[in-house]
């Protein structure tokens, strides 16, 4: 009898034990989150997809995401993971969930992962984009910092040639604490003109807490005379210890991409 | 003393008579706007620019504009017209206009014409672009039609053909009056493959109530397979009597263009 509740309770273990490790690769318009992490009393990009996968696979999820994207930021490639024990096949995942998220999230891709696989932990590099509009527009005020005016392109590459050779970025952290690691391993910092917007893509390890934002922001502080050029070099390569001022706004903000251990899959 | 009255009135009428024909190129967004044309209780671009432009030049305005954007269609140019007496400089008048407008409306230039100019009846051509996004999207979602699907440009290409062979617009309409002039003269209309996007633009002096929108609509419904290619010729070329009934959706109409018989000064 006692073997048999045993067996029984261990059956029941296994069948509640999460067998599948599923990935999601998601889009959405940060405009109407408050950001991604689930929070008491706000609309994230977690809660809203937490809430809807739960429909679909009937038990609590713990979805994790690879970056934490904040208020007013959008994702061109943001990716989560979840455990299940639900045999649903992936693509009614895919299919159903898209069906009953709001327009402003849109799952792109949904596999299964090996078990291993942390969409936080996992990811080697990160990509974010910062999008400037650099005349007057209606049109991309949402989706673009619309600066109307011409930015001056040379400067602009001198200083992602500075942040390129950043190793610790205490000064373009949002934390107060010194304690915290602020050192990240930046492969590729660059500005472009494409598609008549001024496109500014940094790649990194890690970023920390509104690190693209504050770097955005005070190159154009630069531009705008606000700032030296040398001041700014002092501040990425922590020669000194001053908080960054300037912050660009969210909304020219994307989390553009996320490079995984082996691959995505 | 009755000569003195009548000089001073003659006078007062002098100030008061619009001397000036003023101009302005805007851009906006149409989604929070019932379209251009004022109505009542709805917000409308015509209504907040006339708001705004009467506190900057202090008088009642009748704006003219080119052409009547539906509710939810955007601009890229829209011209409107007014006229003043107030000798207010004319970079006073966009930027202070600017400065009270809400984020959705931007004057993007402002001059004046001459007496005779009249934004719409001066106007000999307008382009329209239609914007369709092929994958499914989260961010274009107010700016395109989100189809989430590749299209078959040959086809589309086709159609474009087609459309630019037609003379009497009437089954692509929304009126239900068959006495109504419904001819247009297309200039141009054509497909192609721009910034990740499809986009349809169309000129011509001038377009039927939702023309933009059935053609699109229309043209998508035979890659669907919902109407032949022939019957959407015979549509086109007005040789039957039916009316469209497949519309694209209006944010992903833009009034792109407005080209006027002396050129735009």
């Amino acid at each position: 009898m006692t073997g048999q509740r045993a067996g029984k309770h261990v059956e029941t273990e296994n069948e509640s034990a999460p067998a599948r490790n599923i990935v999601l690769k998601l889009e959405y318009c940060g405009r109407d989150f408050q950001g991604w992490q689930i929070q008491a009393g706000g609309r994230t990009v977690q809660g809203v997809i937490k809430e809807n996968l739960e429909k679909v696979i009937r038990h609590e999820v713990n979805l994790i995401g690879a970056g934490r994207t904040d208020s007013g930021v959008h994702a061109l490639a943001q990716y989560a993971n979840f455990r299940t024990s639900n045999p649903v096949a992936i693509g009614q995942i895919k299919h159903k969930l898209n069906q009953l998220l709001p327009d402003d999230i849109v799952i792109m891709d949904c596999w299964e992962a090996t078990p291993q696989f942390d969409a936080r932990r996992s990811a080697v590099e990160r990509q974010y984009a910062y999008l400037i509009c650099e005349r007057p527009s209606a049109i991309k005020r949402h989706l673009t910092w619309v600066l109307g005016r011409k930015l001056d392109r040379g400067m602009l590459d001198q200083m992602a040639a500075v942040v390129m050779r950043g190793r610790n970025f205490r000064n373009f952290c949002k934390s107060k604490s010194l304690k915290e690691n602020s050192d990240c391993r930046v492969m590729s910092a660059s500005w472009r003109r494409r598609n008549g917007l001024l496109r500014f893509e940094i790649t990194a390890d890690r970023f920390l807490h509104n690190m693209v934002r504050l770097l955005v922001g005070t190159m154009v502080s630069v531009l705008d005379g606000a700032i030296t050029m040398r001041q700014f070099e002092k501040a990425v390569l922590a020669e000194i210890n001053e908080k960054a001022k300037y912050i660009a706004p969210a909304c020219g903000l994307y989390l553009a991409a996320v490079k995984y251990e082996r691959g995505i899959r």
